[in-house]
C-alpha cells in the first residue's frame, strides 16, 4: 500500500510544482496552476494509473491539513490591531457581499428552471469569499500591507461565518422541510461567540500574558523545562486545537486556524515561527489546490458550460457591487479594489456544494459548476486586482 | 469526518510534545517519550474516544511521511565523502551485526518451542538497526560528527538493506515452502544496484553538475524561471521520487529517502534546506513514534514478558558482540561505542514483523514482543552510549 502512496505523493508534488512554475512564468497565479494540475490528474489516465480512487481519503486529509496551515500563516500576518482598524468597513463589506450573490445566484438558478432547493444551495455556495485563495493571490501580488488587503481579508473571514450560517439554515430547509429557527439561532450564536471569544482573548488578554512572560525571568526548573518547549510545537498545537474547536462549533475548521494565526501574530517577536510555517506550507498547501482540481469532473461538463459561465459572471458582478458598496467610504478606487478582491470563491463554497451533493439537493453537474465558478473567479481576481491597483496608483501618481 | 481527524491530530501532537518535554526533563530520549505517549493512547480509553480504529490509515500515512522526511534530514547530515571514509568498517559492522542477532534470535525462539518459521521472522526482525531511532539518539546526544557516529549510521543503512534481503528470503520460504533462489538473488541484486547507482551518481556525477551550475550564470529566460524553483520543492520531489523508487526495488522506502538526503548533503551551500526540513519534521516525525506506540497491545503482554526480556537481552548482546568485532580496528572503546550504538531496532524490524503477522507466520503476541524489544533497545542505547562515551573521553582526557 505504501509504495503506491509514495508514488502518488511524488507525482502530485511534481505536477503541482511544474504547473506552478509554468503559470508563474507566464504571470498567472501559481495556485491556479496547481488547481489545473489537479484537473489534469483527475480527468486523465493518470488518475487510474496512480490508483487515486482507492486512496482519496489520504489526499483529502493532506489537503485539509494544508489549508489549515495556510490559514494559520495568513492569520500570522493579520494582527488584531490591524483588523480592528478596518473592522467596521470589513463587516459592511462582508454583509453586502453575502446578500447580493445569494439573492442573484438564487434567482439565476430558479429562472433557469431548476428546483428552489438547488437554487438555495448554489446561492449559498456563492456567498463566501475564499480566504485561502484570496490571501494567496494578495501575497503573490505582494500587497499584504495595503488597507484594501486588510479589509478584504477581514471581510473574507466574516463572510465565511455568514456563509456557514446560511448553510445551517438551508440544510435545515432541505432535510426537515421547514426551517428550524432554534437550531439556526444556536449555530449562529455559537459561531459569533467563538469568534468573539478568541478575538477577545487574543487582543485583550494576550498582551498582558506576554508582558508577564517578559517580566518573569527567574531561571527556576520550570522555566528551564519551558525553554525546551519549541514555539513551533506550541503554535501547531494551538492551531489544531482551535481548528478542531471551530469545527465542533459548526464553523469551518479553517476559521479556527485563521484565528489561531492571529493570536500568534501578537507574539511575533517571542515566537518567530513565520519561516517555519512557510516551509511546512510549501510541502502541504499544494495538496489543497490539487485536491480541488482532482474533484472536478470534466466529462459531463460540456452540457452545462453556458450556465457555469453565467454563474461565474453573476458571482463576480454581485461581489463587485455588494462589496464595493460596503467599501465605498474608502473612496471609489479602493472600493473597486475590494470589490474585485472579494471575487475568489473556494473552501466554504465547495463545502456547501458538497453538503448539497451528499444530501441529494444538488446534482453532480451543479457541483462541477461550483468548482468551475471557483476556478474562474480565482483566475479573474488577480487580473482585475492588477488592473484596479494600477488605476489607483496612476491617480496617486498624478496628484 | 474531518472534525474527528482534527481532534485526533490535536490530541496526538499534544500528548507527544508533553511526553517529549517530560522525558527530556528527566534526561531520557524524547522519542521514547513519544513512543510511550503512543502506547498510552493505544491502550486506554483515549483510543476509542478519538475513534482511532476507523482512521488508523491516515495516521499510518503521516507516520510514513514523517519517517521518510526524518531519514532525508539524517542523510542531509551524512555527505558521501564522510561515508566513504568509514565505508569498509561500516560494511563489516553491518554484516557481523546482522549475522549474530539472526542466528541467536532464531536459536532462542526455536529452543523456546516455537515453530521454525516464526523463529526465522523474529531472527530477521532483530537484524536491522533503526537508522531513524539511532540517528535521533545520536543527534539528541550531539555527537553527529564523531567517527563512531559515521560508522553507526553507515552500518545502519547497510544492515537495513541486508535485513530486507533476509525478509525476501524468509517470506519466500513461508509462502512457497521452498526458497526461490532466483527471486532472492534478483531482490538482492536490485537492492545493491539501486544503492550503488545513487551513491555513484551522488558522489561522482553531482560535483560536476554543481560546478556547471556555478559556471552557468548568464541570465537567460530559462535561468530566470529556474530561480523561481524553490530548493525545498526540488528536495521534496527528489526525496519522494527516490523513496518510491526504493520501495519498487523491494527496499524500504526510507533507504531511498536517506540516499536522497545524502545527495543534497553535497549541495548544502547551493540548497540550504536543513532548517526548512527541521520545521517540517517537527510536525511530522512525532507521528511515526506515536504510531509505533499505538501499535503495541499491552492487554496480552503479561504472558510473554519473560520471553520479551530475553529477546531484548539477546538483541542488545548480539549487536554489541557482532558490531563490536566489526569495529575492532577503531580501538576497543570506539568498538564498544559502535556496539551499543547499533542496539536500537525500529522501522525495518517492525516491517518484517508485520509481514510475518500478515501472512500468519507470527502471532499477535510475537508482534508485540518485537515492538517491546524495539522500545527497550532504544531506551538502553542512549544510557549505554553515554556510559561508553564517557569511558572513551575519560581515557582521552588522561592521555
Amino acid at each position: 500500500m505504501i509504495e503506491i502512496i509514495l508514488l502518488q505523493l511524488f507525482v502530485l508534488i511534481l505536477f503541482a510544482k511544474i504547473a506552478a512554475i509554468v503559470f508563474e512564468f507566464v504571470r498567472l497565479p501559481p495556485l491556479v496552476g496547481e488547481i489545473v494540475a489537479g484537473i489534469i490528474i483527475g480527468n486523465t489516465f493518470i488518475f487510474d494509473l496512480l490508483q487515486l480512487g482507492t486512496n482519496i481519503e489520504v489526499l483529502s486529509v493532506l489537503a485539509e491539513i494544508g489549508v489549515i496551515f495556510l490559514l494559520f500563516a495568513i492569520g500570522l500576518e493579520t494582527p488584531f490591531s490591524d483588523l480592528k482598524r478596518v473592522g467596521g468597513t470589513a463587516i459592511l463589506v462582508a454583509i453586502l457581499g453575502v446578500i447580493f450573490p445569494f439573492i442573484f445566484g438564487f434567482l439565476l438558478i430558479v429562472s433557469s428552471g431548476f428546483p428552489q432547493i438547488e437554487a438555495l444551495f448554489i446561492g449559498a455556495a456563492m456567498t463566501a469569499t475564499s480566504i485561502g485563495i484570496t490571501a494567496r493571490v494578495i501575497k503573490d501580488m505582494n500587497i499584504m500591507n495595503s488597507i484594501e488587503s486588510k479589509v478584504i481579508i477581514g471581510a473574507a473571514v466574516i463572510d465565511d461565518v455568514l456563509g456557514l450560517v446560511i448553510l445551517a439554515m438551508i440544510s435545515g430547509i432541505a432535510s426537515g422541510g421547514a426551517m428550524d429557527i432554534v437550531d439556526t439561532v444556536m449555530v449562529a450564536a455559537l459561531a459569533v461567540l467563538f469568534v468573539v471569544a478568541v478575538v477577545f482573548v487574543g487582543s485583550g488578554l494576550l498582551p498582558k500574558v506576554r508582558k508577564q512572560v517578559h517580566e518573569f525571568r527567574t531561571p527556576t526548573p520550570v522555566m528551564r523545562a519551558r525553554r525546551k518547549i519549541s514555539p513551533l510545537a506550541v503554535a501547531i498545537i494551538v492551531c489544531f486545537g482551535l481548528s478542531a474547536a471551530a469545527s465542533y462549533f459548526g464553523l469551518a475548521a479553517i476559521v479556527g486556524a485563521f484565528l489561531a494565526g492571529m493570536v500568534f501574530a501578537e507574539f511575533k517577536d517571542l515566537f518567530p515561527i513565520g519561516e517555519q510555517f512557510e516551509a511546512i506550507n510549501e510541502f502541504l498547501v499544494p495538496f489543497f489546490f490539487l485536491y480541488i482540481g482532482i474533484s472536478v469532473n470534466l466529462s459531463t461538463f460540456g452540457g452545462v458550460a453556458i450556465l457555469a459561465l453565467m454563474i461565474t459572471f453573476v458571482a463576480i458582478a454581485t461581489k463587485f457591487i455588494g462589496c464595493g458598496l460596503g467599501a465605498y467610504r474608502l473612496g471609489v478606487k479602493s472600493a473597486a479594489i475590494v470589490g474585485v478582491g472579494m471575487a475568489p470563491r473556494g473552501e466554504v463554497g465547495l463545502i456547501i456544494a458538497s453538503v448539497g451533493l451528499t444530501i441529494g439537493s444538488i446534482s453532480n453537474d451543479m457541483f462541477s459548476i461550483v468548482v468551475f465558478m471557483s476556478l474562474l473567479t480565482t483566475l479573474a481576481a488577480p487580473l482585475l486586482l492588477t488592473y484596479t491597483f494600477n488605476w489607483k496608483m496612476g491617480r496617486t501618481a498624478r496628484f
